[in-house]
């Protein structure tokens, strides 16, 4: 085997040309072996093969640098810079993680997960290079669906007045994780069709030569000044904005990007490689289902099913099904989504009411605004973005929706410990960011059912309204405790005495069942589902803390600006003297695993939370 | 006068042709007479009276919607809406606003304050009224600066598909609050040299007859596809990305920008005209120091200096002064700003050292996560922001700079109430959104040499650092208490017991006159400069309950997620005996006026505190 050849960085040097296909193969068999017992990231990395082996040999690893942008197409890099063995314990507890860390490898020289940052983090690294003298090479490869980012835009404005070299290859498979869109990208296919990278800007020309009286003005282009030739050079977006444009490459040759990559070595300035590649190349089932294997579980390779089928909906199905009802039954409904029609569960919504509905792109700020100018206009928009995402959009979630107090509803799926992603997609910190802005309401369910009674309330309700439930199965227990869904007020499932539980969301669950032992252990307990974080329901608390001697906070987020600290801060200030424990996720990033070796660790699991309460009842009794 | 005649809106319509240029003159003089003694913003203003008074000329409101982005150039618009008087009471407390504002007139369609907002917003009303049925015009208003930031190009980027009208116009006076920056800036620049706008698209070819060899390229553009004709169009960048393209207009022709708006009318997509503007246009200072007129206090007409000159230095002199000379000591420190070179006072680092300086643009995310980049390559970046911009780069912060604990310094200015600027721009969550982030230090200076030697410490030090600073006057009292800024550690500068004051930043000073009233009361106060909001500094309050019966919180920002309920949550948790008041912001926008008047109505004021204090103390002894 070739690919047994490469323990290191630069090993791939080593391989002979000839070669390089068979090593190419090699990786792409690899890389489904692997992923389809792990699950991962596969469709991305099965088009970026050539792509990263090229990278690799133009490169001088660690001394030059490559920024992933979003990172979950780094696998084959993670493999020719000797991490081969960590694909056994990908994106597991303590394993290799699925996307870059500087920590896991000199390498990694910046770690990504979100999307559109790459090109900001190459030039900083540039520029750090340039003052200290330095001069190793700088690549950000970022996707055409990461263009689709304003952060992205921002980048390449800044990036234009660049006089050093900094490349930036855009890895173009027509999608980002589902179907691209908007103007750059129809602007990306234009060019995309063009011939296959002949020499710089030629290829131009020869493109010109084909359409009608196009020879004359080709042949007055190589005559007039620069400025009139850049205007006919495809790529000439980027060039306006001072991006020399390299390309487009056939992403899956990698003589001719390496051939293309060195040219753009010698550019002074920025310079865009624009290498068109294949989601999911050389897997069938990946090629034709990009969207399912984006992110996959484990799968059966020879059919590419999934390996452990679900039998239970997850809180996204939910979603989806509500969603759909409530666009028929209210056509104020409209449905935006961030490039995640699939992710999200919006793709039903979509297929039934087309015209309501809104991908925007990986551009989340824009989705809240626009949702914003939707809701000013009189819609009744809902805007579904992961928790860990809607960190970008904080801003407009404060200053366009809720100081003009406008009915947006914000859907955050993958709210709490999502689990194999790791610490950049955790969903902890949206309770902290949303109670802190003034005008929302904040509620998250306790099962499937009230997620849709809880959606139904949102579209209705003359606010700004977040819902946040986690990733994964929705919990079908506790069915019987369905009452309205009031503003402002907790659902109190089993009222007694002694103790109080007030569980938030996700936390309801875990809570039920340390309630059970103890019940066992001999206390009494009271189970209450908050459903409101913001407002709080004062007076509920106010009810508690007279019969109850101990009361406990339970929530799937950090303890700073969280619903426990707030329920303490309301019952010191009425002089309440219960006791209270706050149950949260500490001070610290939550890394990659299982969802419930990581609850344990960050002390929110059953077990934890029960010992904790008894150690307080015990004194308290 | 002509303008006497203009009560409310589209009363500009009975206006005569021929007494337009007049109208115009009489509405600057207006403009510079009121704001001269109010202040506000003028230089934008002054650029934006023609444009304003085209699109009033346009419009039909308040059926047909204006969206301002930014909003500070929307005076002319509420002088022709009928709120001429307001302009008495502009920017103060319970007076007209210096932004849009729904609730101040239906004319004002949507919100704004922060940049680049304008074409998501738009974009969003035209869906709704497109889904409604409704036919009504909406013309998204943004300057050339607000197209630095991502949102914008997210927002043009969607726009691409839209088959109904939508108008942009582009306000283009080649400049933002200082100068602009980046590719697209130059691109403009390119295009806004070109002809007056003659007809559509016919000034590119008559362009083209100027170059050598133009003249049988245009010839063969006439008669070529049309694919290949808009590839030779001023403005294809824009047409790149399927948005129609119309100028550039001279903005200081009503009617030619009139001519060119109806005939943007007619597109059946987005359109973007480009209006030329001059910023600061018909009064001199404001022509030749458009940074100084950009939001100006009051000023002589005459001569255009400040009526009431500052003596004293505030925060934003002393970072000022303080970078130069970390710049000077080590060559590792670089500056960021987002288009605030003059506001954040990095102006002068930029003239001592222009290399290690950068203003991105607009573009607060770009400017984080290119700050992450620089640290990553061993530079000490220092980034600029306001608090209130800040929040738009809440993810970059938490994802790409302390996930990875980068050594990057926030120099937040602008923290805590702002005043006449409004709810839009009080700096009052930033101790919330970034408590919440596990690894990042929050310091708070007390006086202006606190600042120096925080901003010494965070520089040498290993992790990402914000500082927060208010708005206004530096502190220049407590000058004898200047112990070295230790990891984590407050300052003690009164010890006494039974009460305990600990503030923060701008609060140390509020506290040192509350507790001189509360000693006169016959109290002994401990007074303790909180210096750091994160870590919390444990061992102090530790130490401070055993010899207080009560503590007393004091911070400018918001209550959730603040100091004072990480204060309450370690406390109770250690089973503290003493009494806590947290005295914060309460849990709502805090409107435009006098910064004093404002702390007062909020709860923050000497008095407020000092009265809320005895009100407890007089309960305990």
């Amino acid at each position: 085997m070739v690919l047994e050849k490469i323990l290191k960085e630069n090993d791939i040097k080593k391989i002979p040309e000839s070669e390089w296909p068979l090593l190419a193969g090699e990786i792409r068999d690899f890389l489904i072996d692997k992923i389809s017992v792990t699950g991962g990231h596969l469709g991305s990395n099965l088009g970026a093969v050539e792509l990263t082996m090229a990278l690799h040999l133009f490169c001088n690893l660690p001394d030059d640098k490559i920024v992933w942008d979003v990172g979950h197409q780094s696998y084959t890099h993670k493999l020719l810079t000797g991490r081969r063995e960590g694909f056994d314990t990908l994106r597991k507890y303590g394993g290799m993680a699925g996307f870059p860390k500087t920590k896991e490898s000199p390498c990694d020289s910046f770690n990504t997960g979100h999307s559109s940052t790459s090109i900001s983090a190459g030039l900083g690294l540039v520029k750090a290079r340039d003052l200290r003298g330095e001069n190793h090479t700088i690549v950000s490869v970022i996707g055409d669906g990461s263009l689709t980012g304003g952060m992205a835009y921002e980048a390449l404005n800044n990036a234009s007045k660049l006089t050093s070299n900094f490349i930036v290859v855009l890895n173009d498979n027509n999608m980002s994780i589902s179907e691209n869109v908007g103007g750059v990208s129809k602007y990306l296919n234009s060019i995309r069709t063009a011939d296959t990278y002949l020499g710089l800007k030629e290829n131009v020309l020869n493109t010109l030569l084909k359409v009608p009286g196009g020879e004359g003005i080709a042949n007055r282009i190589r005559k007039a000044k620069s400025t009139v030739k850049s205007m006919v050079v495809p790529g000439m977006f980027f060039e306006d904005m001072g991006i020399t444009y390299l390309g487009p490459v056939d992403g899956h040759n990698v003589k001719a990007i390496l051939k293309v990559l060195e040219e753009a070595k010698h550019v002074k300035g920025p310079v865009l490689v624009h290498v068109n590649t294949k989601k999911g190349k050389g897997y069938l089932p990946a090629e034709r289902h990009p969207s399912r294997f984006h992110g996959t579980e484990p799968f059966d390779v020879a059919t590419g099913l999934p390996s452990h089928p679900h039998n239970k909906a997850n809180y996204t199905d939910v979603f989806s099904t509500v969603m759909v009802k409530l666009g028929e039954r209210n056509e104020k409904v409209v449905a935006i989504t961030a490039a995640m029609a699939d992710g999200t569960g919006l793709k039903r919504f979509r297929n039934a009411y087309l015209d309501r509905f809104f991908d925007v792109g990986i551009a989340e700020e824009h989705a809240v605004t626009f949702a914003a100018g939707l809701a000013a206009g009189g819609m009744r928009p809902v805007v579904a973005i992961y928790s860990s995402f809607l960190q970008r959009a904080y801003d407009q979630i404060l200053h366009d929706v809720c100081i003009q107090n406008l009915p947006v509803t914000f859907a955050i799926d993958r709210a709490g410990v999502v689990g194999s992603d790791g610490e950049t997609h955790q969903g902890i910190f949206d309770l902290s960011y949303l109670s802190s802005i003034p005008g929302i309401t904040i509620m998250a369910p306790k099962n499937k059912w009230e997620l849709s009674d809880m959606l139904k309330f949102a579209v209705s309700f003359d606010g700004p309204v977040a819902i946040r439930y986690p990733r994964g199965e929705a919990y079908d227990g506790l069915e019987a405790f369905r009452a309205p869904v009031e503003y402002a007020k907790s659902e109190i499932i089993y009222s007694e005495k002694d103790i109080a539980l007030v569980a938030v969301g996700s936390m309801v669950k875990t809570a039920e069942k340390v309630r059970d032992r103890l019940k066992l252990a001999g206390y009494n307990c009271t189970l209450v589902n908050a459903r409101f974080v913001k407002p709080l329901d004062e007076a509920m608390f106010t009810t508690l803390t007279g019969e109850h001697k101990l009361i406990v906070t339970l929530e799937e987020n950090v303890a700073s600006g969280g619903f426990g600290e707030r329920v303490r801060d309301f019952m010191d200030r009425e002089g309440s003297d219960s006791e209270l424990i706050t149950i949260s996720i500490p001070d610290e990033y939550v890394e990659h695993g299982n969802v419930d070796i990581l609850k344990k660790e960050i002390g929110i699991d059953e077990e934890t939370v029960y010992n904790k309460i008894m150690s307080k009842a015990t004194r308290i009794w």
